[in-house]
């Protein structure tokens, strides 16, 4: 991306940094299936991403100081990765994204239920906007 | 991606519709910018979508029921874009999107003011995964 191109708008800072879809997956993972190494995050998912492209999302995610890599002392020549404060603060973004596949896409029951436990209220800041994007957009709520 | 690297995890069916930097930006245009048609969305935002990228992803988000694409009956010759209820379901997604970016990263203040009015409280099953979490991954919180 060139220079020029950039934007300091939140939702594209916070794009730039993890709106990807290995990404996410990779956040995923460590974040409900506590898989902290290399090898665990490469083989133990049905979504098969390659190893390259896993050491490039986490290279990525160190360098936005979402993972910090660290020697493992029980596994001599494995690292583990480790979720920051900045990492942990990506479960709500996880959450929603699980609320709306659980609801819209044809999930597993039995793969959606770590999402169904973090089931939320709408704050009523956001059920204003969305009511006011059906009425704008002539969308009936079909839930 | 190959059949074969298919998932029903919720998480992965979400982000194989949505999970990408554009695409994110485009949804974000549709829900805060009020941006419709096609030539707004090109050149309005801050970002250079490229036309290309910009009628794939719209393809896609059409593909996906997440929007549907109409001519516009002001304007000949061109389409306008709307979100379905599938599409507002997301307002969610950008809200948790937008309130990490205006926490985490150097946003410009008034382009999260509109991030800020969506700001919300944890839902008590978010902080306890959040503590949880904290806790095995030995981090401190910083706010």
């Amino acid at each position: 991306m060139a220079v020029n191109d950039r934007s300091d708008c939140p939702i594209n800072l916070a794009v730039e940094l993890f709106g990807d879809r290995w990404t996410l997956l990779i956040l995923r993972d460590l974040i409900f299936a506590d898989r902290r190494h290399f090898r665990e995050l490469l083989r133990e998912s049905d979504e098969r991403i390659t190893s390259s492209i896993l050491a490039d999302r986490l290279d990525r995610l160190v360098a936005a100081g979402i993972l910090t890599r660290e020697d493992d002392p029980t596994h001599l020549q494995k690292a583990v990765y480790t979720l920051t404060d900045k990492g942990v603060d990506l479960v709500p973004v996880l959450a929603t994204i699980g609320t709306w596949g659980a609801t819209h896409c044809a999930a597993d029951p039995a793969k959606a239920a770590p999402t169904r436990e973090l089931a939320y209220r709408l704050p009523e800041s956001w059920s204003r906007l969305m009511e006011s994007l059906r009425d704008s957009h002539g969308v009936l709520p079909s839930r």
